[in-house]
């Protein structure tokens, strides 16, 4: 656009956007998105505005008319109905004929009666855009013209001039010659709605017997809720440098190694540890798991055991030391001589980026969907944002999540950069003041806009303090937790509903006999959580308050061990109390600031009670023995014409 | 910068940045601007980084080393000593040499004896900086390369790379082959100081019978310690439509008229009033004024009388009617028709822009160098950021002053446009939380990067209610709140300093008898508030803190009639504790949630009462027929070797 300095309007702040539209914001599939701008320019004249947005398959732009809010903040709706990119940006225009109508208008209510200027003014006005228009818009406005230019005195004309259609039809053929556009196009990314709601399952399949007994699974996980189930990496397993159990230095003999040590005689990370089955029995779990409504997710590690074909392939993606050794991973002094990490400032990082893409397609091709992606802060952040979009531009209904423990602004980066979702810093925050700081700042713009929290109460690695100590309350608060704050969770399976807590050592997150180094059998069990992890999905599946983070709220208590909030969706609105204390019952007053009508009804999801409370401010008792929580949803009173009293 | 995969460091979050770059940040001459940015990248590779800056009459960038803070968060210092735009940015690297120096030191301190490979891969990065480096940087590298290439043991070598000298020289020397650099520079544009603090009276000269009888005033404005003085218009008053006394439709025989109403028989906007003197008396006072170390401050309008010059030699820059005649002045159904506004609309935009350019032109050949605008948010936007780009490009001592009384998005944008100063809501800012909820928005960035405030409490087209009503006690507080929470303020002085409260009518903030449409005469006064500007001005002048807003904070008090803030530069700490109840005593307990060792003295610069203070909590009580304000000076207790205490 041309610089013209007749064009008056100034656009600024158009939202969502993620660093000044340099990453794309996040939506899923179905949101309606809330596209603003403040649209102002000089003196009083009044502007008019549109959204203008397509679909990353498109060129045409399509419009949709903005309307003013408050302070000069400009809004339109958009669906996000296509998976991938859509852009948007906005174009505005000071409305001479709008301006004209509401002086008139003014005019005409002070009583004022020399406005045969003023309709000379609108005239010419409406001449022009019979000029601009075409059909049928075009005879609309001849009639206004024919109106104006008539012999009839000037306040017969003008109660003509207050019509919707002359309003209407000058809009769509307004002058838009000086029109401002936003210098440049946003872009929202539209993932599939698994991105934004999920409930994941993790298990080592060695421990169930290959994939032929994760098939045997699939029933249970299903019942229990669970719509995507992890796998640990699935490839061959090197044996140079293998690690024994309990991460040992040394493999005795029969140990199965780490299945992070990727790469032996069997291939690389495309191939299939023997012992799991083969790829036929891999893809058809893939589509046994479907057909429960589960997304195999997979394990993506890019690094090589000292067996990993690519050693040999392509030494070139691994970083020689002067003495022709190749360099095995280290955090100094600590040595992992099992592990060769790539070299990704080797003159070959072309080849390598390239090759590692290819894993993903290699996956896709199978069937897979989802990826967990293993420690990515360790691998350059450009090629991340590469390799995602490469994926996507082909694929856009695939996921990624980031396991990236590690600084915020990089777990911030690698989110910006195209993770769809990310483990968090969850784990750890357990006191209701470190869980509020957290998710107040997760689950609200500017971070909600590209950063979607998938929280996990633990995972091989992370067996918490919280968890080693808190008994079977501990883990059924902390499943609570994840499973409402955030809308996607996950739990490492077996180890959580079975309440497994010993750590390998005083002081260790990790676990006992980890299965990591080893197969274990996890048999039958009379009593563990699966009943409440069931109760909660089935919550999550019917409350669409629970499906986003986006209203999250939380609410004073009284009592620091207790911690309140809640979710609303429309008129689905969940409130959580959770007692954070697992060994005592704990109780308090809450105090809900939320636009309620009182007195409304609670009922408490997980044991079926029901409440009435005639305000805010509520007295609650938890008891950690039978159950820490309440999951409110509130019901409101609804009177009808005849009095009768209804909860919604 | 080609795409490099290898390039594996990510610049974000530069700042200071108003929009992401789009404008520049404003400092005044003699700063220290802290820049920082989030500077990271994978893994756990020690990174180094490096501020590079230029002013704009330079094309060569000077680099400063950034250091690390927390977070992620890295920072270097630039001195702001150049007027006009400095641009800056970033670059950082994977710095490999620095990494090995940890990790060598980290495996010596932990035993491990196995170093040899190590002490190669350093010779091979010694070596290469060597091959880069000049002169007496290569010979000092090359020392470091014989001492590893001899044939001495490990541990005889290694506590020689120890050495600061080392970690300079390979700094100096570093591979920045695959370094990053933000990828745009960002401006600071450097204002005089007098941009940041000010002091302004503002005077109609007419009443002082021109400007030799303005000359006169100044020995007494600059005793008051007033450092601008503001005139509005000096041209000459068109009398088509002329308002009369107190905004009357029509002029009487003998009313002066608007000094607004621009432009007749005697010129435009370059032209002076004959009433006032000549060109030749104005640049005399222009002089005498600085002399007095006092900057004369000239009103532009831009609009025109029905008889300004510009009517008939340039009928294309009025907007004209169907009917013929030319657009006045509007608010519907107000009429202005003293009035003509320019049409900035009109195909002769350019020659318009260009002569309204060349009015400040003119005006600066004349020795001005500060401009307040009236009224600019009637003007178009576009057309502010064009035209002070224009003047401040040959002049960058001037200030601008935005007299914007309009929506605050426009009121920032402005500023963002190029202003130097901004009108602020001061005025209509009374109660305590008004107070600090408005000065911690435009105190704190982002605001404050862009928009100066300065405070006004009382300008000729506003007379408060506040001021109408508290007597002497209120003209005492309101004066007393502009010159401490704000670094520039102003009065509209003769009305100001002898209480003038009378309004035209009830209601109504404009004053009887303005001086808008007529001269007056002020005389002399036995009683007025110029003792007390007096004392607020030096103390001004004389504290640091209160030349700047980047330190103030508002600290609670249990009477809300009381509010307290402080503002500190080094060791210079003032707490301001005001009475906003102009008629009544009140008293409270202030809370000072200062980091200061107790206990400490104040002293009262109002009263020169001193206190000691033993904690941050201390009760005030103000009576406001006395003195309504405490502001305090902190006095750190210090004791000598010899324990005699001193109040520094």
């Amino acid at each position: 656009m041309q610089f013209d300095g007749r064009r008056r309007v100034v656009i600024e702040a158009l939202s969502p956007s993620v660093d000044e539209g340099r990453f794309p914001a996040k939506r899923a599939a179905g949101d309606v998105v809330q596209i603003e701008a403040d649209i102002f320019a000089d003196g009083h004249d009044l502007l008019s505005a549109v959204m203008l947005h397509r679909h990353q398959s498109e060129k045409k732009l399509t419009e949709i008319r903005m309307e003013p809010l408050f302070n000069d903040r400009w809004r339109a709706e958009l669906r996000a109905d296509r998976l991938g990119f859509t852009f948007f940006t906005v174009e505005a225009w000071v409305d001479h004929f709008l301006t004209w109508h509401r002086d008139l208008r003014k005019r005409v209510d002070a009583g004022q009666s020399d406005i045969d200027v003023q309709l000379l003014i609108g005239l010419e006005m409406i001449r022009a855009a019979a000029a601009r228009a075409k059909a049928r818009d075009r005879k609309r406005l001849r009639r206004f013209v024919a109106l104006l230019e008539g012999g009839e005195p000037a306040e017969e004309k003008v109660p003509e001039l207050w019509s919707e259609e002359l309003l209407d039809v000058m809009w769509r053929n307004a002058d838009r010659a000086l029109a401002v556009r936003y210098p440049c196009e946003l872009a929202i990314e539209v993932d599939p709605p698994r991105a934004a709601f999920s409930s994941w399952y993790e298990l080592f399949p060695r421990s169930f017997g290959g994939f032929r007994g994760v098939e045997a699974q699939l029933p249970r996980i299903a019942r229990m809720g669970f719509d995507v189930l992890y796998l640990p990496p699935i490839h061959p397993i090197g044996t140079t440098f293998r690690k024994g159990r309990n991460n040992a230095v040394s493999a005795r003999e029969g140990d199965v190694g780490s299945p992070w040590a990727i790469g032996g005689d069997g291939g690389g990370h495309t191939a299939v540890h023997p012992d799991l089955g083969t790829l036929d029995d891999f893809r058809a779990l893939v589509e046994r798991a479907r057909s429960h409504g589960i997304e195999l997710a997979l394990d993506i590690a890019f690094q090589a055991s000292p067996d990993h074909p690519y050693v040999a392939e392509h030494p070139d993606w691994f970083q020689t030391r002067p003495d022709g050794t190749i360099q095995y991973a280290e955090n100094p002094p600590k040595k992992y001589q099992d592990i060769y990490p790539f070299h990704f400032e080797s003159e070959a990082w072309k080849g390598l980026w390239e090759e590692l893409r290819d894993v993903f397609r290699h996956w896709i091709a199978q069937g897979v969907r989802v990826f967990r992606v293993d420690n990515p802060h360790t691998k350059p952040l450009p090629f991340w944002q590469w390799v995602i979009r490469e994926i996507k531009n082909d694929h856009p209904d695939v996921i990624f999540l980031a396991e990236a423990f590690t600084r915020p602004k990089i777990m911030y980066w690698l989110a910006k950069a195209g993770f769809s979702q990310s483990y968090t810093y969850f784990s750890w925050r357990n006191t209701s003041d470190e869980l509020r700081d957290y998710f107040e700042e997760i689950a609200a713009p500017p971070v909600s806009d590209f950063f979607r929290p998938n929280a996990w109460p633990n995972t091989p690695d992370i067996l918490t303090e919280y968890l080693q100590f808190g008994g079977r309350a501990a883990f059924t608060v902390r499943l609570i937790l994840a499973a409402t704050l955030s809308a996607n969770y996950g739990v490492y399976g077996p180890a959580f509903e079975r309440f497994v807590a010993e750590p390998r050592e005083a002081g260790s997150e990790e676990y006992r006999d980890s299965e990591k180094y080893e197969a274990r059998q996890w048999g039958e069990s009379d009593d563990d959580l699966s009943e409440m992890m069931t109760v909660i999905n089935r919550i999550r599946r019917e409350n669409p308050a629970l499906q986003q983070n986006a209203t999250l709220q939380f609410h004073p208590t009284d009592n620091p061990e207790l911690v309140c909030y809640s979710k609303s969706v429309g008129s689905n609105v969940i409130v959580c109390v959770v007692n954070l204390d697992p060994h005592n019952t704990q109780s308090g007053t809450i105090d809900l600031q939320l636009e309620l009508t009182y007195p409304f009804q609670v009922h408490d999801l997980l044991s079926g009670r029901r409440f009435t409370w005639h305000s805010g401010r509520n007295v609650i008792e938890l008891n950690p023995r039978i159950v820490p929580a309440h999951i409110f949803r509130i019901r409101r009173k609804v009177r009808s014409e005849r009095d009768f009293e209804y909860f919604l």
